[in-house]
């Protein structure tokens, strides 16, 4: 008999199946043994009975993690017994023959724990990311990738794969890691931004999905130093706010796309779908700080940027006063923005880019660039730069661009506030940090911080 | 009146648009000037007219590569004056008004030219990319990574973001970056290869897309030092038969989606959508070797790989013989595969594992892996490894771990197989190679060999 997946167990109820999977946990209660079977689609419920001696033999023998083949009945649980926290939850399999697969070590703890340090489940991550928990932020930030691709392709942006060794940290500004290629130097990319720029000039509207770097000496909750960036950059727009209506859009189709395909997935961490308001709030920096000072920040009057705690104040006071879990922060000083940000004439001294707050966090910035030659030329020497090391991609420019801008999310940071995570390790498969590559690097560890 | 795309003007035959766009080329016949129009999502032949002469004089001013917007009727062409070659070959718009949005400078070769250098394409890739063939292998890759998400997920995969910073270069074998992490030595990833396994414990079913590096010194027309890898992975599978009707599918959905997304684009390359036989010609790699000595490559009769020359060789001879572009080469001996190849006990010192051939190159290499731990760190030890240093990973396959395989994709490979490219560098965006990363490296350039 094949083999079925468990999430499509709803189609053959009242039928014998075949399905195959991880013992997730066994649970013995007198005569009766209980097995919650794992695969790939699901997680299911089924009872060894005593009047099935030798299959409830073999099912008392096995061990959480190992891996079998079952044949059943696929029975409807009585509505009392529905477990409302998994999708199979109203149905159990009564077990009719168990074949082992592949057995299994003996788990070092319970990896479902509530109380598991997050150190533990780091270095046991091949064992820990078979938790709850953790298959539901992989499918979350499945369905994050998807929901982006598609989205984006439904309205004309092509994907594009952006090269990540770069040839000079000629950018400057966060911290590069450098790569010994062919024994001379290069570097990995902090961001597909120069590409992405480039490619607007051949398709005027792409995406890029991948890996950037940051080598900063940070160890917070919210820091990693490779993560996932969803990158989208668009020409013949007349200023950010273009852009700023696109992750608008965006979040509204991830928004229904969650609640279709993750409703479970949050139900497992707790945590709630956000709403999406019709208009975001939105505030410059300087209208921020205002409101972060009127809630008892006033130090941030004035600075070129927000502290995390005045992004946490300021979206505690929008979830408040204005229903919003985002909040897009605008024309943030041209000193705190990279040479190809776009100045606002109407603002001088303050750019046309934008950050997305989300929950307290900073998930996403963008805006508009400069896309004239000169004016670009102009501004990389006055950032102190060299526009040799940028004839590259300046050339995209000298031949013909239109007003572009874009935006990149933070997969990782997105994953975590959606789902309540207190630390974005928690929802990113295989962090890196300054203390860890899989394992903790071998000298002495830093203390975390939050 | 709001910007139309070109792609969609056939839904306003006979009406006034507005577009905008590049000039891709300007053409003056004597009172008449022609102007195509490229955006993101086509070109589309425009005429300016004496009958408006401020809309001619302003056509007559444009130059290759300015950015414009044009306002016009969209008329259709007469029959013979058709061009069968772009989707919007049957419409010409008669423009009446024509504003400059971005000027340009002088453009430094006519991009086009069926003559360009590899080197001056590649040089001038902001402004090359512009060309019509570049456009076409950028949608036909984005289409190739499309189709291959969506097939994967309808079959109850998940996408996993893999890591490319890794804490050793345990698995020796294929050079490998090394990066300095907070002076620590790091290195790139050469495959997701272990990650993707180990996720097979906790998703069943995964793939992964993203950047690889090997850190090889060749300069060939096949090789790049980064590339982008089309890898999948999963669970209860029989043998690496699984996973070759798998693949043997997806290039079925794949050839389908080409020949409705991108036909056009085979068109600019002047090649031709591949058919996917029912059954792909399989291989043992002895029994390849014996067909490619008897059509005279008997040199490679015995030998644990097959030379790239003799690829061809097989290629040609199922392409003729047996009417299939692809061809599945399988059971390489143990000695010629990873420490993780699963041995085929039928055929002692052969795996189970396999190549794909496409058009003469390798696309394509997979398998079944060892699933059992203790065979796993048997075989780590018989390579000269060091268990230890793949503990992480090993804890993987110690919590149970079902039978398993999967394969990797070379998409840059693929796409230029497709489209009949030489160079596997005219199909990839910012290609990097010994020799260059975005520009040529400083030093002496070592001649390209093919």
């Amino acid at each position: 008999m094949e083999r079925i997946f468990i999430k499509d167990l709803h189609d053959h109820i009242g039928k014998e199946v075949t399905i195959a999977g991880w013992v997730d946990v066994r649970r013995d209660h007198g005569k009766l043994t209980f097995l919650d079977i794992r695969d790939g689609s699901g997680i299911v419920q089924s009872v060894a009975l005593p009047s099935h001696p030798e299959t409830q033999k073999a099912a008392s023998a096995l061990r959480a993690e190992w891996v079998i083949e079952m044949k059943g009945m696929a029975n409807k649980r009585p509505e009392k017994m529905v477990n409302p926290n998994i999708p199979t939850g109203d149905i159990e399999i009564e077990a009719l023959e168990i074949s082992v697969i592949a057995k299994a070590d003996e788990i070092p703890f319970d990896k479902d724990a509530s109380d598991l340090g997050i150190e533990a489940y780091l270095d046991h991550m091949p064992f820990t990311l078979r938790r709850a928990k953790s298959r539901a932020f992989a499918r979350v930030q499945a369905v994050i990738v998807s929901t982006f691709r598609q989205f984006l392709m439904e309205r004309g942006f092509t994907e594009i794969q952006a090269p990540k060794i770069t040839g000079s940290d000629a950018e400057g500004g966060a911290g590069v890691f450098e790569v010994n290629y062919f024994d001379r130097p290069a570097y990995l990319a902090t961001s597909p931004q120069l590409y992405k720029q480039i490619m607007v000039g051949a398709l005027e509207r792409v995406f890029a999905i991948g890996n950037i770097y940051r080598a900063e000496l940070h160890s917070t909750t919210r820091h990693l130093n490779e993560y996932t960036s969803l990158d989208l950059e668009f020409g013949f727009i007349k200023d950010h706010e273009d852009i700023m209506r696109l992750e608008e859009e965006f979040l509204r189709v991830l928004v229904l796309q969650l609640k279709e395909k993750c409703a479970h997935d949050f139900l497992t961490w707790g945590a709630e779908i956000p709403e999406v308001p019709e208009k975001i709030p939105r505030f410059t920096l300087r209208e921020a700080q205002q409101k972060i000072a009127e809630i008892g920040g006033a130090e941030c009057i004035g600075e070129p940027d927000l502290e995390p705690a005045h992004e946490r104040m300021l979206c505690a006071y929008t979830k408040k006063h204005m229903g919003s879990d985002f909040v897009f922060v605008t024309h943030y000083p041209v000193s705190k923005r990279p040479f190809y940000t776009y100045e606002d004439e109407e603002h001088p001294g303050f750019t046309k880019s934008f950050d997305m707050l989300f929950r307290g966090l900073e998930v996403t910035t963008g805006g508009q660039r400069i896309h004239d030659y000169d004016k670009l030329v102009a501004n990389i020497k006055k950032w102190g730069l060299d526009p040799k090391k940028f004839s590259f991609y300046l050339e995209a420019f000298k031949y013909g661009m239109p007003p572009e801008g874009g935006l990149a999310i933070g997969l990782e940071r997105l994953t975590a506030r959606l789902l309540g995570a207190e630390n974005v390790r928690e929802t990113t498969l295989f962090p890196r940090d300054m203390n860890r590559i899989d394992l903790p690097l071998a000298t002495q560890k830093q203390e975390t911080k939050k």
